[in-house]
């Protein structure tokens, strides 16, 4: 087999065998083959796309070139949940417990924040002791003894797409819907789960700016995992304004605690971390219908179920579980500063890109891989999108260190005198 | 400057400017671009494509980057001529010494054969004594005193091209018309010559099958060598068949000086060198129109001062200049042996691409750069397309010296007993 058949294949638009995409994955990953002719051919990829049968077979041979999860040990349908990344987005915080409190296994790895979107694995690491990195065997312990699991990505996993993913990058070819693909299910196919929500935000502050990228990409990994046997689903949800009323590690997990424990029930962050639950319900067999696992949901919350579970789970794990009833025992900024309101009037839009960017620049995130995070530190929002606000009002509270980051730019809050209609949350289900 | 913003550009479609092409052309040359960022740009101009002042600035990008040879010391329009490539394509050979002799300095610097396909420096080196790689100084005296020059490529000529063609060798990107556009004129441009003839060889036998490809690299060509202020025009012939009746270096030395000498003056061998001569004569300012100027080509065969110009190029560059009237003194092979016709009628193709390859097997062309050739084999052919032939007449005689190649494939002559019409040479000029 030679490369030069496999780039020529895929620039005259034609199909790659999975012989030949496993011949070229496993010769990426060992370095027998080399890089131009890998950048080569991902260009050719963009350029004529591949369908499912070769997607899945890319998928495959990156999830083969590593380290696999094996979950068999631990009974019943194990459920995970993927989100292509948003800005406040701390759904995995708030519906891990619930999944759990509800009987099905819920088994997550995680990744770290990069740029303006935060990592849950992050987010976690502002609990006092909570262990973020597992071993294989800490996972599984975790999974049986609480219901959930949830960790950095242990052992070498997918190594393949580490290197194609390196190589993308300084190429301009991660944009291409089958790489994205087989990039998000390789590592989800690797760590061993049997069921999958994918939560594919779209909008300004989202990967995919627009419904139809947005779907397109959805409905390749609903059919890559179907092709495969996996049983999964899609929502696809806005990422215009952030999500939620925190951005900043130790400001999440508050506000994972406060929905948990029944406040905020009407926001679109609790909607969304509800609804996302309840498909995990579903697809793990808890529930027959979307009514009866929303219902099921509902109770674990209000009965408090759920903060039981989330404080068991941190404390299996060894965290501070007092941590998640007493704020004071987690990070804290030192200062606070508000940005007002420049004029009054209804808010029809936030760029959540610009507070991320924001957070990040005051030491909640990361602008490089080995930055160091300050987990105290972020925004509260305290008027979004279709709230009205006065002149001289906060609709920001900077929690701070010291380091305040740039000022935001110019357009990014647009302030009107018309009220704003609400915009759905879910914008599609595949 | 990033290569990443280069290839992004590209990939989304956009227009790369002449200061971002020659720092990726000069770093590519330098090895300060890595090659999987060139092999992602050269795939996405493969996807994209280039406009005219794209590939002029990566004609002159690749034109500068290594020698240039100066002929402003030698008098008059110099003039050069290009080809495609084709089997049995001696033109080169004819047209030189045609319009050294009507006055107009004829300079060009020719390639060697790989492949299917010979090279003018391979034919040259039948002739005994004749030097093919001329030093710059050499190349300038000849042109000085003969009116003509032909060398293989002399000094560090292009440098950043052949980096960047061993690159597209293994990527699947040489099938792209401004990355071949650029890859030959930045060669011609940095050869020195003012004007160009261009002979772009389209159907089975050539590079280029289609009309409309054909037309669109020549097009391409023309505008670069314009929008640079040369003096260019460029035929579209066509390659099916054969050009004329010999392939091999050695046979096919005197089949150019059997033309010049005025045999077979109706073969499209000779109508087409003596049109592409004509048509560097009015470039170069010898003659107003092309009747003018096809008289004074013929005028030269025919009052033999195209053979003495012959004559005297091969005497001044130290070859046997004898050979070009006794052929005896030129490589012979030892044995012949026919390819008869298994049946009866006319002839209305031969696969030239086959009978190149059974030359190169015999010997007479490479397979891989480092071949030593065998000058003396070689193919004569009897009958061509539009020809009549009976049953057990010998179309083909191989000379050869005992390796007498692969069988040819079945399909490589197609005989019916139907007249064939006799195909134009020239397809079109532009």
């Amino acid at each position: 087999m030679r490369m030069y058949d496999l780039i020529y294949t895929k620039k005259m638009g034609g199909k790659l065998t999975p012989e030949q995409i496993a011949f070229w994955v496993e010769g990426a990953a060992r370095g027998t083959v080399p890089d131009e002719q890998s950048a080569a051919l991902l260009m050719a990829i963009c350029w004529r796309g591949m369908d499912v049968e070769e997607t899945l077979a890319l998928t495959l041979g990156m999830r083969d070139s590593g380290d696999r999860v094996d979950l068999s040990s631990v009974p019943g349908v194990k459920v995970d949940k993927h989100s292509t990344g948003g800005v406040g987005d701390k759904t995995t915080l708030i519906l891990g417990p619930i999944v759990a409190a509800c009987g099905v296994p819920c088994a997550m790895f995680s990744g770290r924040g990069l740029g303006h979107t935060g990592g849950t694995v992050d987010k976690y690491m502002a609990v006092p002791g909570l262990k973020v990195e597992l071993s294989v065997e800490d996972f599984r312990k975790s999974l049986l003894e609480t219901g959930f699991a949830n960790s950095a990505q242990t052992g070498d996993i997918t190594p393949a797409d580490r290197k194609l993913y390196a190589l993308r990058d300084v190429t301009a070819t991660v944009e291409s819907i089958p790489l994205i693909t087989a990039s998000i299910m390789s590592k989800k196919l690797a760590g061993g789960s049997d069921a999958l929500v994918l939560d594919v935000k779209c909008g300004a502050g989202a990967f995919m700016k627009t419904l139809d990228d947005a779907r397109t990409l959805a409905q390749s990994m609903v059919a890559v995992g179907r092709a495969h046997g996996m049983n999964i689903k899609a929502l696809i949800t806005r990422m215009a304004e952030p999500l939620g009323r925190a951005i900043g590690n130790s400001l999440e997990v508050m506000e994972s605690v406060e929905i948990l424990k029944g406040l905020h029930g009407d926001s679109d962050l609790a909607k969304e971390s509800f609804r996302l639950a309840a498909e995990m319900l579903i697809l793990g067999g808890a529930a027959p219908t979307l009514a009866e696992a929303e219902q099921r949901v509902a109770q674990a919350v209000a009965s408090g179920k759920a903060m039981d579970t989330y404080r068991a789970w941190v404390a299996f794990n060894g965290g501070d579980a007092r941590a998640l009833d007493d704020f004071s025992l987690l990070p804290q900024a030192a200062h606070t500063q508000d940005i007002l309101a420049e004029e009054g009037g209804y808010i029809h839009a936030i760029d959540s890109r610009c507070l991320g960017i924001l957070a990040m620049e005051m030491g909640g995130g990361r602008a490089s891989k080995d930055d160091v995070l300050d987990l105290g530190v972020g925004l509260t929002i305290h008027r979004n999108v279709g709230d009205r606000v006065e002149r001289g009002e906060a609709i920001l509270t900077q929690h701070h260190n010291g380091k305040l980051g740039n000022p935001l730019p110019k357009g990014w809050i647009d302030i009107r005198p018309e009220p704003c209609p609400k915009a759905p949350w879910l914008l599609e289900t595949i």
